[in-house]
């Protein structure tokens, strides 16, 4: 008899982003007049850069002819001019050395925050930040880390760090014994982003326990202040504790062409049962290359073009645009009441919801009376509550008539 | 203390593609000049057929337009576009009646072969058939639904079915209790097709016994003869026991584009520890929507023009080409000694080596003195010893040549 995956059974109704589809689709239906603004999933608005464009018309003639056509990509699905600028950009520019063997790229920091998580043992205590995205929770009770969840939707075996306005929604290390802490940064929902102090705490503290951090920057183009680290290994011995994910989604565009990449330094190494040492790089390569078949030749060009002159520029537009939405945003949603944080060095605004209302009930009042989409922060878990994120990826006229809907539904 | 997941420890040395990468490499090393004809990984060669290039574009021109531009597919990662293409082409025409939403795209089979384990219970019994397709018993020793491999190569807790000559590699189902059967037709590595009398008796077992069949489809373009099966749900009472895989690398020259599906049928449902019964269906669309974020939209596009009507008399032509190479293949190895089987509704002939020769011994030979890069028939399994794995992808000269270089070094 095939027996199922129980652990599924102990994740909660639906993931945030399909239970928010459904609300939609019935205010939707029972309104289908109304005109909806889109502020919540965090989706790009604009469309391709032109120099992304070019490259995928040159690598769409290339398949067509038999010199230039690719099946398999090489060994670890990584096409060497890709990773090179990425050494290069990403990296080198900011004084920091990796090797390209070091680098694995695939179709999304969702899939590789998802997908790590396998070359780690099943008894591996794992902490978040509370709100956290989704996806590095599910996918630790999908894999059996945890019991069931409360009736907050906190799963016990997860240690839950409160990311609050006392500790500027960056928490520091516990001290309670973690093997595996993920930590977002700009911070997704809260828009936060990580000091260079806190960032050095939370390397300490891997080093010092043994444990591994795991670091999502898919947002780090979207940073603005020149003090703040773009990168984990901007600290030093970072390479011998931390796992990093990057994204070309929201900087670049590639929401629909998807295209990521995690860094899993040489230097890296967990414990077997008998305490031998092994590099976590070997064990990541294995996942890859057994699971995944690489990204597709055309779509690596495309994410190549980012760091051309023209690339490079456009997609600074592009991010210049969305910063400038996450600007109104703040303030009009300032005015009418909300306390905002985040939307400086992110393109998400953590909005204190008016008069105490519960995130879910902010988020139906907003999309009734208001016509706008949000996130509830409360599904980002139970330090959310009270808070809604909204996001800056619209169109100038859009997130200018939400302000006016907010501010005229909510007063201010 | 982060610990590892020990399950990675009992894989053996690599994938057994990296391991020919590694001899492939140092033959050449040493024989810059050697000019090598691959026809061991099995890749397709010949450029992406133009009604599919002329999607690629024509999408890349609509992504970079504000109207045309696309960001996170839609729920579940599908286009309703290539699903209902699928639905009409792969299903309809042979008379079986799908669900869009039982259908899941996704970048590969391989990835699905390797994901779909993730549904099912951690003590759920297996069985291969031997030799078999790596990543389906990999996947499941990553997961610790094995002990370590034997001498031989064989996990503890894995039951294998020998693919025989008596049996015409297409084994009966067995005796003993097995919850998941893996079956891969047409076969990679044997070529050989299951019969629909054959694929009736296990679906029969399957419903007889409560146990899942895993169907992996990826090579059914390849079948010519009118009496095999292309899908599994061609047999009644398939959609109660079985999940099917099908890919466009092969049939459509996507191996470097990646786009391939499963189909999760409603009916079909597994128990829980307390004896519910669950939906897959529901399970692995949680699995998707959680760990997934859709095939590029400009993937989907060139997948959809697949079933266009110059798409598949274009894709026809490649599938033909390729299979006049497995005819020359069969003949010419059949000539040096080689007994052949399968090549003729698949694209890789399944060869006997010639005076006993072990497997790794031929693909040493094969690529000693003709230049001749195989696939060892052990590296799929113990039953595949004495057996190596030709692929029909490449172009007409080279695998002349190679004929005609085996024939040199092997006689006749």
């Amino acid at each position: 008899m095939a027996r199922i995956n129980d652990h599924y059974r102990k994740l909660q109704a639906g993931y945030l982003f399909p239970e928010i589809g459904r609300r939609v689709a019935a205010f939707q239906k029972q309104h289908p007049d109304a005109h909806l603004i889109r502020l919540g999933i965090g989706d790009v608005t604009l469309p391709l850069a032109p120099a992304l464009v070019e490259a995928l018309h040159a690598a769409a003639d290339e398949m067509g002819t038999p010199e230039g056509f690719r099946g398999y990509g090489p060994d670890r699905g990584a096409e060497a001019f890709l990773v090179e600028a990425i050494l290069e950009h990403d990296y080198g520019s900011r004084g920091v050395s990796l090797q390209p063997e070091e680098i694995f790229v695939s179709d999304g920091s969702k899939q590789d925050a998802g997908n790590i998580q396998e070359i780690f043992g099943a008894d591996c205590s794992i902490a978040v930040t509370d709100p956290v995205y989704p996806v590095y929770v599910d996918t630790n009770v999908m894999a059996g880390r945890t019991g069931p969840a409360d009736a907050q939707g906190r799963y016990a075996g997860i240690l839950y760090l409160p990311a609050n306005e006392e500790n500027g929604f960056t928490p520091e290390p516990p001290d309670s014994r973690v093997d595996i802490a993920y930590l977002c940064s700009p911070n997704n929902p809260t828009g936060s982003v990580t000091s260079r102090e806190n960032l050095a705490a939370w390397v300490a503290w891997a080093r010092a326990r043994d444990a591994v951090l795991i670091f999502d920057a898919a947002y780090d183009a979207f940073i603005q202040d020149p003090a703040l680290p773009h990168s984990i290994y901007e600290i030093e011995g970072a390479t011998e504790c931390a796992i990093e994910m990057r994204s070309f989604s929201k900087r670049a565009g590639f929401t629909g062409l998807r295209c990521a990449y995690s860094v899993v330094p040489r230097a890296l190494t967990g414990a077997t049962a008998s305490g031998e040492r092994v590099p976590l790089n070997a064990l990541w390569l294995r996942r890859h290359s057994t699971k995944f078949n690489g990204v597709p030749y055309v779509v690596q060009r495309a994410a190549a073009a980012v760091f051309s002159p023209s690339g490079r520029k456009q997609t600074a537009e592009q991010i210049a645009y969305y910063m400038a939405n996450a600007a109104l945003l703040r303030r009009g949603l300032g005015q009418a009441g909300f306390s905002c944080f985040g939307g400086e060095n992110a393109p998400y605004v953590w909005a204190r919801t008016p008069a105490g209302l519960s995130s879910w009930d902010c988020f139906d009042r907003l999309l009734a009376e208001a016509h706008v989409v949000t996130t509830p922060g409360a599904g980002f878990g139970a330090a959310g509550e009270g808070y809604v994120r909204i996001s800056a990826f619209n169109s100038r006229e859009r997130v200018e008539e939400a302000v006016a809907r907010i501010r005229q539904a909510f007063g201010g």
